[in-house]
C-alpha cells in the first residue's frame, strides 16, 4: 500500500518501508511533538509538528498526558498506524541507559519516572530518552553548526546554562548521563550565590534571569525585566546593563576556556536566548575564552544553527539510531 | 630458533613469535628505556629497564642520544635483534597523530621534533608517541587503579599538574592531543599569579614547588624547601604548612568537582609526589570535590597504583596497540 502525500508543500512517498520517527520535547514551559522520516530529516523538515504550553500547575502526569495526546494526534493526522521509533528530549537529568527521568527542576512528580517504558507501552515501538542538552548537541552536530566536526561542546545559555558533548563523532554523556553541566562549574568562588548553593557558577553569572535580577537589585526601582531586556539596554549604551552583560559573557568565556584546557574539543556551539545578545557579548565571550586557554589549545566558538528546535532534531536523530539498532 | 631465558628470576620463552615492546619515557629530569613482552606486560614486569638522569645542560639532541643508547643497550643485553614496536611517553605537548613533539617546558630544542619518525628510522619498527599524562592514564586504566572503569581522569600532582582522560574505555586526547590540562583550569581568578600568566590555576595552588615557594615567601627566612617538606611540616602540626597544603588540596578538589560536572567520569586517579601528602590532603581534596559537584554527579577519587612507572606502562600498552595495528 503505497501512498503519495503532499505535506508542507512537499511530495512524499510513505509506504510500509518508510521509517517514521515520532519525537517529543519536554521543555521547561513547552511541550512539543513532531513527526519526521529519513527523507524529511535530511531536509530538516517535519511531517507534522504540534506545540503546547505546559500550564503553571503542570505535573509529570499532566505533561505526559499532553505529550501522548499530541503524539496520537500527529499519527492520526498523517494516517500512520505506528511510529518506527520514538525519540525524546527531556529538560532535566535522565538515566540514558534505562530511559528513566531522575527529576525535573521545573515540574513536580518526575522523580524516577520510567519515561521510555511508559511511552513504549503507549506507542508500541522502541523509545530512546536523552536530556535536552545532549539531544541538542547531537542535533547541532548532525544538522546544524557542528556538521563535520569530530568534537564539540554545545552550550545553551538561556534561563539556565546546560551543555552536551560530542567526542569522537558521537555523544559523550558521562557515566550517569550528567556530562556537560558547564553551568555549575565555578568560575569565581567569591562571586554571587547560585541556586545550587555554590558561589560564582557560570549559570549564576551568565544566564538571563540572573541578569534581570542583578539589574533590578542594583537599580532599585525597575521590576519585571528580562535577560533580553538587559541585553537591549546594553546595546543602547546603558552602563549598568553593559557591565552585567560583560560580566556574564566573561564568566561563560572562563567556563569555555577551562573546558577547552580540560577536554580540547574542536568547537563550541552556543545556543539559547542569551546567545542572541549581540556583538559585545560575543566578542567578550570569545576573548575571555581565548585568554583562559593555553596557547597550544585552539577552538572556535560559533552560534547554534537550529534555534529552539535543536533538542527536537537531536531526538529525531536518536530515534533513527534506535530504529537502526 | 627458540630460546629459554631466565630474566629477573623468571623463565621466559622468546622466539620469532614473541612481540617485544621497547618503551621510552622522556621525563622532566629522567630518561628511561624498558623492554617487555605480552607475557611480562600482563604481570607488570620488565625484561629490562634502564634509567639515567638528564643533565641540567640537556638539549633535545643529547636526551635523544641518551634514550637511543639505552634502547640499543637493552636490545643487546637481551640478544633481541629488533623490537616489534616502540612506545614513547613524552613529558610535554605532542601531536599524537604524527608523533611530533610540540615543545618541552624543561629542555630546549624539542620544538616540532619528529620523534616518532626519528625513532622509527633508528629502531626499524613502528613507533607511537603520546604525552606522559595520557600514557599514564592508559597505564592506570589497563594495569592500575582504573582497571574495570569505563571512564576516568588520571591526574598527576607533582612539579606540575597534568591529566589524561579515558572515556568509553579508551584514551580521549582532544583534537590536538591537549586534553586533560586540569592544571591550567582557573579555580580562583583573584588567586596568585601562575607561570602561564593567569591567576589561580589549579597548578599554581596545588603543585609542590609552589607550596615550597609560598611557605618561603611567608616565612621569610627558610630556603631550599620542597613540596614534600611542606607536607611533612603540615603533618607535624605546622600551621602555615597546614594552611598552604589545605589551600592546594581545595584548589585541586574544586578543579576535580568542575571536571566531574563537565564530563561526569566514574573515577579520578591521583598520582605524583603531592598525592603522597597524607590524610589531611586526601580528606580535603575529596570533600572539596564533593562540595563542587552537583548532587546527581557521583565519582570516586583514588590513589594511582603504578607510581612513577605509570607513563612507561602506558607506553608499553600503546606499543602493543601499535603492533596489533
Amino acid at each position: 500500500m503505497e501512498e503519495q502525500s503532499t505535506i508542507n508543500g512537499e511530495q512524499l512517498t510513505i509506504n510500509k518501508m518508510t521509517s517514521l520517527y515520532l519525537v517529543f520535547d519536554f521543555g521547561g514551559s513547552k511541550l512539543t511533538a513532531a513527526l519526521t522520516t529519513d527523507e524529511l530529516l535530511a531536509k530538516q523538515r517535519w511531517l507534522g509538528h504540534h506545540r503546547e504550553f505546559s500550564p503553571l500547575a503542570a505535573t509529570a502526569v499532566t505533561d505526559l498526558k499532553t505529550i501522548i495526546r499530541l503524539g496520537r494526534k500527529l499519527l492520526a493526522e498523517t494516517g500512520v498506524a505506528r511510529a518506527t521509533a520514538v525519540g525524546v528530549s527531556f529538560g532535566g537529568p535522565v538515566d540514558y541507559q534505562t530511559g528513566t527521568v531522575r527529576l525535573s527542576h521545573h515540574v513536580p512528580g518526575w522523580e524516577n519516572m520510567p519515561l521510555a517504558e511508559t511511552l513504549a507501552a503507549e506507542f508500541g515501538c522502541p523509545v530512546i530518552v536523552d536530556n535536552d542538552a545532549n539531544a541538542a548537541a547531537l542535533g547541532e552536530h548532525r544538522l546544524g553548526s557542528g556538521q563535520g566536526f569530530d568534537s564539540l561542546l554545545y552550550v545553551t545559555v538561556s534561563t539556565g546554562v546546560g551543555g552536551g558533548w560530542i567526542l569522537n563523532g558521537r555523544p559523550w554523556r558521562g557515566h550517569e548521563t550528567m556530562a556537560g553541566e558547564i553551568g555549575h562549574t565555578v568560575v569565581d568562588p567569591a562571586g554571587p550565590l547560585c541556586l545550587c548553593g555554590k558561589r560564582g557558577c557560570v549559570e549564576r553569572l551568565a544566564s538571563g534571569p540572573y541578569w534581570a535580577a542583578d539589574y533590578e537589585a542594583e537599580q532599585g526601582r525597575v521590576r519585571g525585566l528580562s535577560g533580553k531586556r538587559v541585553a537591549e539596554l546594553a546595546a543602547q549604551g546603558d552602563e549598568r546593563a553593559r557591565r552585567i552583560l560583560q560580566r556574564g559573557a566573561r564568566a561563560l568565556g572562563v567556563g569555555l576556556g577551562n573546558a577547552a584546557n580540560l577536554v580540547n574539543p574542536r568547537l563550541f556551539v552556543l545556543g539559547g536566548g542569551v546567545a542572541k545578545s549581540g556583538k559585545l557579548w560575543w566578542r567578550t565571550v570569545r576573548q575571555s575564552a581565548r585568554e583562559m586557554a593555553l596557547p597550544e589549545v585552539h577552538f572556535e566558538i560559533v552560534p547554534a544553527a537550529l534555534a529552539d528546535d535543536a533538542p527536537l532534531w537531536g531526538a529525531a536523530v536518536l530515534a533513527r539510531m534506535k530504529a537502526e539498532g
